[in-house]
């Protein structure tokens, strides 16, 4: 088969040759279980300090402050369900277009008793430090806004919600899935209390994810069992998938500066030539937008038959994100800025990372006037 | 480095060959979202699919009665956590020597309101359907028994007690995390209701595991977000992870026969070995015993020292569970049947796996002697 180009990245990406040469030790030789005190036990756990070390340097935190999970969504579930219950506070501030992982855990806090106030957005997705402010008061235990949406690529204005947030004796949570490695962020700064990333979106393996939980915040676990990280996330440790992480968040970082002004000029060109097509838009900013991120509509083109189209020419892209990609609704980020429901069926979502090739754009932007003409005809 | 003489299989397993070519391709190549509607996400949703259909076989249930999580602790979680809301009733039975995964869900569900009775278990960690006749009502929700012991071996009756849970219209979990594929398991016949499994324990990779939840029984998520996994598991798929467990379950049926004769014999030879040095004694029964386990007291001696002499001596063995290996506690295993703390730390876990040799066997009889010797100078 000829190699895909690969415009899916915001669902996921492919693991980078350096990553896998780490992680394959762990698989067949040196496969301990991080808990044994004997030799192969303790390197183990060596490779988990060491991927812990990796990751807190790359958002300026303690390698104390980052637990290892199963993932981005597990890591939101934490933040989220974990942080509240021992702040007292009844109340959760979120916005209209977070992570179904955040919507979903306040959903199951609102039936335990929670307020849940959602904030709403303008019309590229942005939250505004005045909604937040008109929401918040000292009954509210926590406010968790997206670093960068990971369906239109707005980023948030994270330091001024956080300083809001702490002003109030709020703790702030931010959902930095899609900004991890791709955007400046440093929990330090940023007064972030709490942070949710993902492996699998920055060239690591799936099945692993990070939270960090700012020193003296306390959380409740949500996976409960024999203590391991520090006893907020017990089971075995996910020694190859956590050693990867740490390596793919390490490759990411050291390289940022120049990946991101490579995507970001992609992203510009690509953004330039698919608005030059008749019936045309896009959904989410033109500054202030992740750097990998394009997202469009067509008029009188459901994305859905478009996806499938390039599908068949091989290129990969999305309509809004993975997770909702068989979901019969429309997309809630799209309706949070305005657009109707039959516009948000008319999406298509281009997602880049810093392996994507010059070559591959132009092959995205040669397929992309032929599958629109074959899916309108 | 030579290759350490492992005995340490109940705490994890070295990834099989066959099981590390199955997931290669889904790193690099393969890696698409399952929930992509491209042709990489609609593969990788193959893939899954086609695990699901492996685990399924292994334990006689349909593919839809299989969800895929990332591990035997968030398995064992979720059975419990998730499937007793549903029944109206507040009683959980479950018995002392439980992985810490299921005794630490049931206090969570203590602090929520439930009441927990903790069976006992006679001198060799056997669970009595008399225990369990005196305990349950038609207010009880749930037992949970595992189906063989993580630390002395002890194989439980599942289907004696399953089918009293049944009798009295409680649901029936076991944890079958150490028996998966090393004992006869069968959903259907064995009157199962919930059943935890783990990838690592069977030469699959660390980070993946697998509930079983018969057609019929509702459970409520413990992992929110976009609804993979029929809404029961949100996050993105382990793919590779996932396809890594199918085929190791699929390998380790394919030849258990054999494989459990081998282990037995080895474990015979180990605890016949054993007994017949000074001052050592069995934990756990000589008969109806994980083929892979033997477990032994040491009088006079310290177990994590023994570990620690062994493991110089490149022999990798543990003193009750990898989970409480940093614990300053007694093992909960060993008390419960009836050791006391000096002689609960007194104590050394051999376990073997499938691939474990001869020559592995000798070293480690050859060794042990010394060990001890060296421990008590």
């Amino acid at each position: 088969m000829i190699r895909p180009a690969y415009f899916d990245n915001g669902a996921t990406t492919a693991v980078a040759k350096e990553v896998l040469d780490v992680m394959m030790p762990f698989f067949t030789g040196e496969y301990g279980n991080p808990s044994s005190i004997h030799t192969m036990g303790t390197a183990a756990s060596k490779a988990v300090s060491e991927a812990r070390k990796k990751i807190a340097a790359a958002v300026n935190c303690r390698p104390s402050e980052i637990i290892f999970t199963s993932g981005g969504t597990e890591s939101d579930n934490t933040a989220l369900i974990g942080a509240v219950a021992d702040t007292g506070k009844k109340k959760i501030i979120t916005s209209a277009v977070e992570h179904s992982a955040v919507l979903e855990a306040c959903r199951s806090l609102s039936a335990r008793g929670y307020e849940i106030v959602i904030l709403p957005v303008d019309g590229e997705g942005k939250v505004s430090a005045d909604e937040l402010l008109k929401a918040i008061d000292n009954d509210t235990a926590l406010v968790s806004v997206m670093t960068a949406n990971n369906v239109i690529g707005t980023i948030q204005p994270i330091r001024e919600l956080a300083e809001i947030a702490r002003e109030h004796g709020a703790l702030f949570h931010t959902d930095a899935v899609q900004a991890f490695t791709r955007t400046d962020i440093d929990a330090e700064r940023d007064l972030i209390d709490l942070m949710s990333m993902s492996s699998h979106k920055i060239h690591g393996p799936k099945g692993v994810g990070a939270l960090y939980v700012r020193n003296g915040v306390r959380i409740s676990p949500l996976i409960l069992g024999g203590g391991q990280e520090s006893g907020l996330r017990s089971s075995t440790e996910n020694v190859p998938g956590i050693a990867g992480m740490g390596k793919a968040a390490e490759l990411a970082m050291s390289s940022m500066t120049d990946d991101v002004k490579r995507m970001t000029e992609m992203r510009d060109r690509i953004i330039d030539e698919v608005l030059s097509l008749k019936g045309s838009y896009l959904n989410g900013p033109r500054e202030k937008r992740s750097c990998n991120n394009a997202h469009f509509g067509f008029e009188g083109v459901k994305g859905k038959d478009l996806v499938l189209a390039l599908s068949r020419m091989n290129v990969m892209v999305s309509t809004a994100s993975a997770c909702s990609a068989g979901s019969t609704e429309p997309s809630h980020v799209l309706t949070a800025i305005g657009r109707s429901p039959s516009e948000a069926f008319s999406s298509l979502r281009i997602t880049l990372s810093r392996y994507t090739t010059d070559d591959e754009v132009g092959i995205l932007l040669d397929s992309l006037p032929k599958a629109l003409k074959a899916v309108r005809e």
